[in-house]
Parts: structure tokens; C-alpha cells; sequence
């Protein structure tokens, strides 16, 4: 398999799956001191990534719980941003400008902070007041992982998410069954990304708690490492501009949910299969990692879509076009 | 000037700019009767057309107020939605689907109801609490200027907006500034509209109080009634993944705001001054309304980007591409 070393994988997976309990401690010692509301703050891909657990929480918790952009928050504030409040933030590298600088300015206003990064002798890792372990600089699932310990933690600790469940079977399925879907998927992968690696553009759709995982996968994977034009649009939305776009060839993909906005994708693709014939359908039940509760299913979708996009599409994208996923025009490849 | 009936317009324009005081009552009304906080909710334009108000409203007031997307809001609900809460909503039509289901579901839940809609008895109308008086189907500004009066009412009776200063500087400029911005920038979306009318693709930038009006234009008008492909792009996010794209010919297109998002704005042209060729930039700064006092210029700021978009370069774009705004693939042509 492409880019796939299944033991240095399966180990930092049990590596980062062991990591939890070290988010749910930081998260006893948070509920401990006490706190008003959560501020998930984030640029780019982890602003994307941190999306579904905002989108989640409503159906978990009446804690407040806000997604602000870094790069926005220094500029306006948000009067709901106290010293009773906890920032969950995050920096793969440790030295992202706009997690770095919103930091120093919540600093200044005591905001506590939990951040997650790789090393805590980095700008990011040595700003925050507890660092989030994540163990590999590459793969979403990761950072899916090291956020579940201490927001999931923050969430059972207010008594609305059952989180000593949850982690018995994320320790019991996770790794081998993220390992499953990566070697279940990679056939599908390599398929799609043969027949799509030359299109110009692609229409990308998807909602709820994958909304994000469709926003970081066009933008941050597409855009970014292949230079391919995509769109993407909430399943809620694709009926109000975007559907007109659609003629028959038009390259479309939906990554369907399987939480309680699935009717919303089911819409858009009863429409697809009646009007397009250039679709592609992610179905994330088709490719759930068993063990779990049904409730859980949603929270670990976005682990599920995130290898079958970035994970094994992606590797496979590369291979086809030649273009490096490392490869930058731009990105910190000089000041601007 | 195309579709333009300059006589009409004013009445209309006038009366909407009239009806602000009826909005100021509402909030009055709502504000007697308590509440805890608010909840936008629309789908589509109606959604994006409320984001500025959600975005602005960080910084004058800690009322909560909460944006959703009423496709969505039926299927998870939200905690803080209770019967103590006041949802703003609005259907142009009066029949759209979402909004008649969101507002059956708001009933069972006693959540009271302002909706934005021309009839009172349209569907929309019948179900709410409060009709916020909507003048005329087409023109966004309209639709701004008619949640102005509840909305800032809403914040003014809290203490967090000076309503009586910001409607008497609406009442002395709004109608004659909007209608010298139409006409003054005729010419330059003529040219623009020729020049760019026959792109495959085109990718969209802004941000803060004027995203919405990037995300609408770009899905309501440019996709759904001219079938053009865009990309639309937050000024903060742009440099996590999208300028990749941006090669010296990528018709790129910056609106620039007025207020405190601004800087992410300049960042974003500095870039394109530097790495592309083809960069349209729509400074709300150059076409400001004059009359208004600093603190106000970002509030009316999306009335202008839409008249500059929707009102002026969207006219043009169809007289070039003799694609009709109205006609539609699949929107309210059959179920679907």
C-alpha cells in the first residue's frame, strides 16, 4: 500500500488512542477549577477539524460552545471570551502565526489554554497551560483522537457524554479497525483517484458532523497539495445555488453521515442518481468500524472519512499526477 | 441603466427604509416580554444574508445570538433554543419548504417567531409571531435594511446600539446614497461584467460582516442563476489552502471590508498584487454611503457589496451571457 508503514501506523495510532487519558485528566483538572464555556479556536485545517465537535455538542451538552477563527478572534473579539473561559486550540507544527499570536493576545486576557501540539518546546507548546498530546505531524485521524480525551473528558465531566463507554471502545476498536478501513478502502481509493486525478474542478458535499472533513479535505488536500479547483457546499445548502451547476458529467462527490443530518445527504443523493451520472458516494456506514455503540457512530465518522479521503484518496491522487503532496506554490515558502 | 426603475426604486427603498420604525416596534414588543437570546435561522440567501448581522453583533452586544440553518436546526435542535428564546427567520416567497417546516417545529417548542416575509398571509407570515415588512421580492438590500429595525432594535433596548442616532442617519442618507452607489457604479460593472462574464471559473474572497454577502453572491447568483463555477473563501482562510490555486491568469475576485476585519482583507490583496494578474478588487471603503458615523459603516457595509454585486455587476453579466437570472436547471421546477 501506498505510503503505509502498518507497523510505525498501528504503533503512534496505540500511541495517540493511549493519549486519551491524558486529555480526559486535563480535562478533570479544567472541570476542577471550573469554567463558563469552550472556545474551539482554529486556522485552516484544524479550524476544520475542530467543526464537528461544535456541530456535535449540541446534541450532547447546553454547555456554551463557540468556533472562532484565530486569525479573527485577536481582530473583534467575542464578549462571551472571559477568564472563566477554556480555549481548546491547536498547531500541528507549534509554530502556526495565527495560533502563536491569538495565544500571546489570550494570554493578556487570562484566558486558560489547552492546545494541541506536537511539542511542548514550541511557540504554541510553550504558550498554552496544558498540552494536548498528539503524537504524528500526518494523518486527520490523529488529531480527531487528541481532542476526543479532553473535550469528550469536559463534556462526561458536566454529566452529558458517557465517556468511560466511549473509551473502552475506542481502546478495544479503534486501532485495528482504523487499520481495516485503510487496507478495506485502498482498492476503492485507487480507482477513484484514477479516474479523477486530471478533472479540472469537483463539486464536493457533505454536512453536520462531516461538513468539516469535506471544508478540510477540499481546501487543505485538493487545493492545497494537488492545485485542483473544487467546490464544496453543506448537503443543507446544495439546494439553494449550487444544484444548477450540476449537468451530467459534472464530477460530483457526497460524503454521507451517519448521524441525524443523513436525510439531508439522502436528499442530495436521490437528486445526484436522478441528474448526474459522474457521482461518487462516500457512505461512512458503509464503512463504520464495528465494536461501537450506535450513539458513538457519529462521533467517529469523521476518523472513518478522513482515512478514506486524506488517508488513501489522496496517497493514491499523488501517485496518478505526480504532483507532491508536499509540494507548495506559496505556502511557507516565503513572508507574504 | 439595465433593469433599472429609478422612480419605483426610491418608493420602494422609501418605504422599506419607513418600515425600520415597525421593525423598532417589534423589538419593543419582544423586548417587554423578555428574552434570553437569539437565533437567526434561514437556508440559502435569507441564511447568508443574516451571517453580517450574526458577526457584528460580537461586537456590540453579549446577547447570545446564534445562526442556523433550518434544515438542520429540525434534526439536532439546540439546547439553547428554549421558549424563552426569539428566532428571527425569513422566507422572501413565504412558501419556502425549509422555513414553513422550521416554524411548525418552533410552534410545538413555543419558541415566538419574527419572520421577514412580503405577505402576511403566505404561509411563512401566518405561521409567526411578528411580520418584518418586506417591500419588494429582489434586492438584498431590502432584505438588510428590513432586519435593521428589529435587530438593532433588539440591541438598542439592551443598552448595546444607539438605534435613534443610526436610524436618523438611515432616514437622511440610506435611499438617495444607495441610489447614487447604483448609478455611480454602473460603468464599472459593465466593464467588469464584460470582461469576466464568460469565465469557467471564479474564485471569491472577503470576509467578517461581508462573507455572507461572498457566500451569497457567489451561490445565488453567480452558480444559481448564471451556472458559473466558483470557489468562495474566507480572507482569513485563504492562506491555508485556497492560494494555492491562484496562478497569474485565476480570475480572483477581493471584497474588502470596512471594519475590524479589515487587515485580513489587505493581507489577501497584498498577495494578489504580488502573484496574480487578474484581480478584481471591491473596496466598500471607495463607495461608502456618506452621512454615516464610523462605527455605522460596517453595519451598512453589505448593503453596498450587494447593490455593487447583485444590484449592478449580476445585471450585466446577464445582458453579456443572455443567461436569464430567472431560469432555473432544477430550483422550483419539479420535486426533487
Amino acid at each position: 500500500m501506498l505510503k503505509f508503514d502498518e507497523t510505525e501506523y498501528r504503533k503512534d495510532l496505540t500511541a495517540q488512542v493511549n493519549a486519551m487519558a491524558e486529555g480526559k485528566k486535563i480535562a478533570d483538572e479544567i472541570t476542577k477549577q471550573g469554567f463558563d464555556n469552550i472556545f474551539f479556536v482554529g486556522v485552516g485545517g484544524t479550524y476544520s477539524m475542530m467543526m464537528n465537535f461544535v456541530t456535535l455538542a449540541k446534541q450532547y451538552t447546553n454547555i456554551p460552545i463557540y468556533l472562532e477563527q484565530a486569525g479573527e478572534l485577536v481582530l473583534t473579539d467575542n464578549p462571551h471570551l472571559t477568564d472563566k473561559s477554556i480555549v481548546i486550540t491547536a498547531s500541528k507544527s507549534g509554530d502556526t502565526v495565527e495560533i502563536v499570536n491569538v495565544e500571546k493576545w489570550l494570554k493578556k486576557k487570562n484566558v486558560r489554554i489547552a492546545a494541541m501540539v506536537m511539542s511542548k518546546d514550541s511557540p504554541v507548546g510553550k504558550l498554552c497551560d496544558w498540552r494536548i498530546p498528539l503524537q504524528v505531524f500526518k494523518g486527520v485521524e490523529f488529531e480527531y483522537l487528541s481532542i476526543y480525551g479532553v473535550f469528550y473528558g469536559l463534556l462526561a465531566d458536566h454529566g452529558d457524554f458517557d465517556f468511560d463507554r466511549f473509551y473502552d471502545q475506542v481502546k478495544a476498536n479503534m486501532v485495528e479497525g482504523i487499520i481495516k478501513v485503510q487496507k478495506d478502502y485502498d482498492d476503492t481509493a485507487e480507482e477513484i483517484a484514477a479516474k479523477y486525478y486530471n478533472t479540472d474542478y469537483q463539486l464536493w458535499i457533505g454536512g453536520g458532523e462531516l461538513w468539516g472533513e469535506v471544508y478540510l479535505y477540499t481546501m487543505c488536500i485538493l487545493e492545497e497539495m494537488q492545485w485542483m479547483k473544487t467546490k464544496a457546499v453543506e448537503s443543507s445548502e446544495f439546494f439553494h445555488g449550487t444544484l444548477e451547476l450540476v449537468e451530467k458529467d459534472t464530477p460530483v462527490f457526497l460524503v454521507k453521515g451517519v448521524g441525524k443530518y443523513r436525510p439531508l445527504d439522502d436528499r442530495v443523493e436521490a437528486f445526484l442518481k436522478k441528474e448526474n451520472n459522474n457521482y461518487t458516494i462516500f457512505d461512512i456506514k458503509d464503512h463504520m468500524i464495528d465494536g461501537f455503540d450506535k450513539e458513538f457512530e457519529p462521533v467517529i465518522s469523521p476518523i472513518i472519512s478522513t482515512i478514506m479521503l486524506n488517508g488513501r484518496i489522496a496517497k493514491h491522487l499523488e501517485a496518478h499526477s505526480g504532483h507532491d503532496l508536499d509540494m507548495r506554490r506559496y505556502y511557507r515558502q516565503f513572508k507574504y
